[in-house]
């Protein structure tokens, strides 16, 4: 087959993790008989920096044209701090989101044996867990009407949702409970929101088209709670983009497993697929970043986007295969010897 | 001293945690000599039931003329998966922050050590943690324009912040921070949200008034992480209304004593008490509920709003007291004796 795949490496560790996931893909391209083409492009603080804009048209050109997205990490903290910045790193996410339709953000969080000690969690609270949350990622109030008014002293932002943008997001929601355990929890504030209320009120008319899955709503809140209480009681769980955003970064961290957590954007087209963890500056250029969520993204990417179930596997297979062996960067490595980004990357490539 | 105390049991468990509330601050005051008047008024589905509406006038005239107000917990499932239901309980306790101008909701988080082994998250994580969210309560998105367009088909909020009210709010996180361990952690998404980011450089304004304070500025993403990590790394937190309402349910699970955390609302000039658990209407009427989150409740509310330090200290040493002694209801059992909700509330007027 012949993968044409966007590269898109961005901010701090982008470019470092990025590297390997393309070594680890390069060496499952060969084993498989697949041709990858891989074309980089600009995208973040580095696009601001070459040409102005944190998701320039021509970078927008190649996603277009590419057949999926492998996506390293933006942001930079110059901007951070900085209200009145103008062009941000992140508004190059946002657009990307918006002009590629990655409506539907996939968050799978699952433990690895070997790393449940490093969860904050006791063990008997996170064994077993293995959650997808679907966000929503382009609608909600990151893409509604914000401004100011009387003389800057006051600020709005406005949430709007319409009812097919809930449908085609629940609608993944549905599709993904019914392959696997058939529960899937709509988590809301319908006890304030009016947006809230059009989502529950939606899911609630979905549900009998799929009679198997049996749906629970929760308010954001409680499920902020129940996350840290009881996170294996969840499968799939559906939500708006700002509740999203939060809860899949509490979620990622009860695992112990953040640095390898994959995910995937998808939309009626193109996929992109990233690693969920930031762009890390401080360690940037040091060779020492965890290169395991970008390689595992870059799993996703040949099971989701090209139906390539077995090359999938087989990444999988090599980097439990690594944590087994202790061939892992410092954050892992527990006193033991720490490899390298680069390090880690041969060695899964050359033991595929 | 003259005590006029409004008194709001609400639905659900909040009766009977009331009463318990009731009989300590009634053994308080008549061991310090002060003379509690109390006037009980309706909210919640029980308003609801009884008038129509969950925060009637009456109501607010009660707390308006009060010194102070305690307050149980209100909400009922019949409302919660209606979305067409026109009256909610949860609306009356907004339109009750509002109307009595309550704009800060403290929110402590601390561990007691004898309950540590209850906590989700492993010893090491959770010891030491003494934080405390001030979560603005009476604007943003719960208070903002909201409704249908499109035949219903589309939804929207609208979050409005005025300099004004992010000035007040974030003065009493200075101010709380002064007290404290000068350390002040404002919480936004001002890489996103206007209303954030007018947070964040009305704050910033603020800081050369407090030289002493050290002020750093998280997403609120990250922090939803971090409180997982080490909560214990956080102080004073200020944030708007709707990510307070996220993450201070995320804070109060971390300690393990979540049935005990008290939590006041306060403004310009009536303040409000409560625990900050629900309605619990599983255990409406069993006399099984814990009640020292209502206790503790009542001991911020001598200290907070009469300034009756060694009433608040006394309440405090007698949960201690009972806790040790093991005078607990069924959820801080652990296999010995349980004893009910009012047993505890005797044992604890009985032994100041
Ligand atoms: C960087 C930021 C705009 C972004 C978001 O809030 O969506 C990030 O937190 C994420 O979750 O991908
Ligand atoms: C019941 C609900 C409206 C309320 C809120 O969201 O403010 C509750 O969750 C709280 O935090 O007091």
């Amino acid at each position: 087959m012949k993968l044409n795949i966007a590269l898109l490496a961005g901010d701090g560790i982008g470019p470092e993790v990025i590297d390997q996931a393309v070594k680890v893909s390069d060496a499952v391209a060969k084993k498989f008989d697949h041709q990858i083409k891989w074309t980089s492009a600009l995208t973040g603080a580095a696009a601001i920096n070459a040409v102005g804009d944190p998701y320039p048209d021509e970078t927008h050109e190649i996603c277009v044209k590419a057949d999926a997205v492998l996506f390293g990490a933006i942001g930079h903290p110059r901007f951070d701090n900085d209200p009145s910045a103008k062009v941000r790193p992140e508004q190059g996410l946002l657009k990307m989101r918006q002009k590629l339709g990655l409506f539907a953000n996939v968050r799978p969080t699952f433990t690895f044996p070997s790393l449940m000690d490093k969860s904050p969690l006791k063990r008997e609270r996170i064994e077993g867990t293995d959650l997808v949350f679907l966000r929503e990622l382009t609608g909600g109030i990151y893409f509604g009407k914000r401004g100011r008014e009387d003389n800057e002293n006051t600020a709005y932002d406005t949430c709007t949702y319409t009812r097919h943008e809930v449908e085609r997001l629940a609608k993944k929601g549905f599709e993904m409970a019914m392959q696997r355990s058939k529960k899937l929890c709509c988590v809301d504030k319908a006890n304030v929101l009016e947006t809230s209320r059009l989502w529950r009120e939606t899911v609630q008319a979905m549900e009998k088209e799929y009679p198997e899955v049996e749906v629970s709503y929760e308010f954001v809140d409680a499920v902020a709670m129940r996350l840290v209480q009881w996170p294996n009681e969840y499968d799939v769980l559906i939500t708006e983009n700002l509740f999203g955003d939060i809860l899949t970064d509490e979620a990622s961290v009860i695992s112990g497993s953040m640095g390898l957590m994959p995910s995937a954007s998808v939309g009626d087209k193109t996929s992109l697929f990233e690693p969920i963890h930031g762009s890390y500056p401080q360690a940037a250029g040091k060779d020492i970043a965890n290169p395991l969520a970008t390689v595992l993204s870059a799993a996703m990417m040949f099971e989701t986007a090209f139906g390539l179930t077995e090359e999938g596997k087989a990444i999988r297979a090599v980097v439990n295969k690594s944590l087994a062996k202790g061939i892992v960067t410092e954050d892992l490595a527990d006193g033991n010897k720490a490899y390298k980004t680069s390090e880690v990357g041969d060695w899964l490539a050359a033991n595929l």
